[in-house]
C-alpha cells in the first residue's frame, strides 16, 4: 500500500487478510497438485488402473480451487481497487492458479498416459519416469514456496534446474526410441511413456513460469524469455542446429 | 459501465478506446499465430528447416504482444479501475492473451518437431497432419473472431467443433503407431509427428478455451468443465475404460 498516503487501518487490513486468503488457496492448490503427482507416480509404478483414474477425478478439486482464485481476485479488484504492489500480487495470483491448474491437468494425464497399455515399461524406462517425476514433483513444491514467501533466490534456483529436467527429457526420449526400435511390440507402451514424459516436463515448465511469477510479484520485472530452458528432443534427430528458445 | 450512474463521458471514451486497443493487440496476436501455423504446415510439407526455423523465430513478436496485453490490463485495472462488465473484459484479455501465446508456442513447436527427423513422413500421416492442422487453424480464427465480436453464438459452435479435432487427433495416433509397427525405420520420424499432432490438438484445446472466455467475457458466467472434449489417445490401449474428463 505503498502510494496511499493516509491509508484507513480498516480497509488496509482487510486487502491484506484477502491477499492471504488468495495466497493460500494457492497454497492449498500447491499441496494438492504434489499429492496428485506423487499418487500419478504411485499409478504408473504399479500400472494401476483404479489409481490412475482417482488421480484424474482428484483433479476436479483442483479446478475448482482454480475457479475460487479467479473469483477471489476479480473481488478483489472491483472492490479495493488496488494498486501498485497489491495490484501486481492479485494479478501474479491470478496467472499462478492458471499455471497450477495446467500442472495438476498434466499430472492427471500422466496417471491415464501410464496406465493406456498392459504392457510394462520396457528396461529401466520405468525408473527413469519416477525419477523424472520426482524431480518435477521437488521443483513444484520449491516454487510454489518461492511464490508464497516471496523468495525470490530460491525462484531463481528453481528458474536455473528445470535445464536439469529438460536434459533427463530429453535422455528418456532417446531412450524410449531405443527401445521401440529394439523391440516393434514395446511401441505401443513406449509411444505413451513419450507422453508421460512430456507431461512431466511441461510440470517442470510450470514450476518454472511459477519461479518467474514470483519475481515479478516482488520486483514488478518478469525474467522474460531469456529462461535457460527448451524442449531438446524437438531436434533430437539434428545435430549442429540450435536449440530453440522456446518450450512446446 | 452499467453501474456508473453519471460517468464522466470524457473517461467513459477513454476507458473504451483502451479496451479497443487491448482488443487490437489480441487481434494482432491471433492474425501472427494464423500466420505462423500456416507456416508451420508449409514447412512441414516441404520439410523445410529454414522455414520451421523462421516461424521458430517469428514467435518471438507473439510472446512481445501478450506482455503489451499484460502492461495494458494492468494498466487499466491500476487507473481506470474498472468494474463489472468492464472488469470482466480486461481480465478476459489477460487470460486471452495468455491463451494465444500457449497456441503460438505450439505452432512453433509443431514447426520444429516436424523437421526434426529427415525421413518423410510414411503413407497418408503427413496428409492427415494438414488436414488437422487447417481445421485446428479455421477453429483458432473463429475463436478469437467470437471473443473480439462477443458472439456467443459463434462461441459456443467452436467449444461444440473441438471434439471432431478430438477425433481426428486420435485417429492419426493410431495411424503414426501402424506405421511404426509396420517398419521400425520410420519410428523416429513418427514419434515426432506423434508430437506435432498433440501440438495442433492443444492448438484447438486454446481455440476451445477462447471459445469459453468469449461467453465469459459477455455473460460472465464459464462454460466450466462440462466441455464436451478429451484426449482420446490417452486410453488408447484400454477398451471399456470412461474417457477423462480433461485433456492433457
Amino acid at each position: 500500500m505503498a502510494d496511499a498516503p493516509l491509508p484507513d487501518p480498516h480497509i488496509v487490513r482487510s486487502f491484506d487478510a484477502e491477499l492471504s486468503a488468495l495466497d493460500r488457496t494457492l497454497e492449498e492448490m500447491g499441496a494438492r497438485i504434489d499429492a496428485n503427482l506423487t499418487e500419478a507416480l504411485a499409478a504408473l509404478a504399479d500400472h494401476d488402473a483404479d489409481r490412475a483414474a482417482a488421480v484424474s477425478a482428484a483433479d476436479a478439486a483442483v479446478d475448482a480451487l482454480e475457479q475460487r482464485v479467479n473469483e477471489q481476485a476479480v473481488r478483489m479488484l472491483a472492490l479495493r481497487q488496488p494498486k501498485a504492489d497489491d495490484l501486481r500480487s492479485v494479478v501474479a495470483g491470478l496467472r499462478c492458479a492458471t499455471m497450477l491448474e495446467r500442472a495438476g491437468d498434466y499430472a492427471a494425464g500422466a496417471a491415464r498416459r501410464g496406465i493406456a497399455e498392459h504392457a510394462p515399461p520396457p528396461g529401466r524406462s520405468g525408473a527413469s519416469v519416477q525419477r523424472m517425476g520426482r524431480m518435477v514433483g521437488d521443483l513444484m513444491r520449491r516454487s510454489v514456496r518461492a511464490y508464497l514467501t516471496r523468495d525470490t533466490a530460491a525462484a531463481h534456483a528453481v528458474w536455473q534446474a528445470d535445464a536439469e529436467v529438460d536434459a533427463v527429457h530429453s535422455s528418456l526420449f532417446r531412450e524410449l526410441l531405443t527401445y521401440m526400435m529394439e523391440d516393434p511390440r514395446d511401441i505401443g507402451v513406449c509411444s505413451h511413456l513419450l507422453f508421460v514424459a512430456k507431461n512431466l516436463e511441461r510440470i517442470g515448465d510450470q514450476a518454472t513460469n511459477i519461479a518467474e511469477l514470483a519475481c515479478y510479484r516482488v520486483t514488478g520485472e518478469t525474467l522474460g524469455h531469456a529462461r535457460p530452458k527448451h524442449d531438446l528432443t524437438s531436434f533430437a534427430g539434428l545435430d549442429d542446429r540450435a536449440a530453440p528458445p522456446h518450450e512446446t
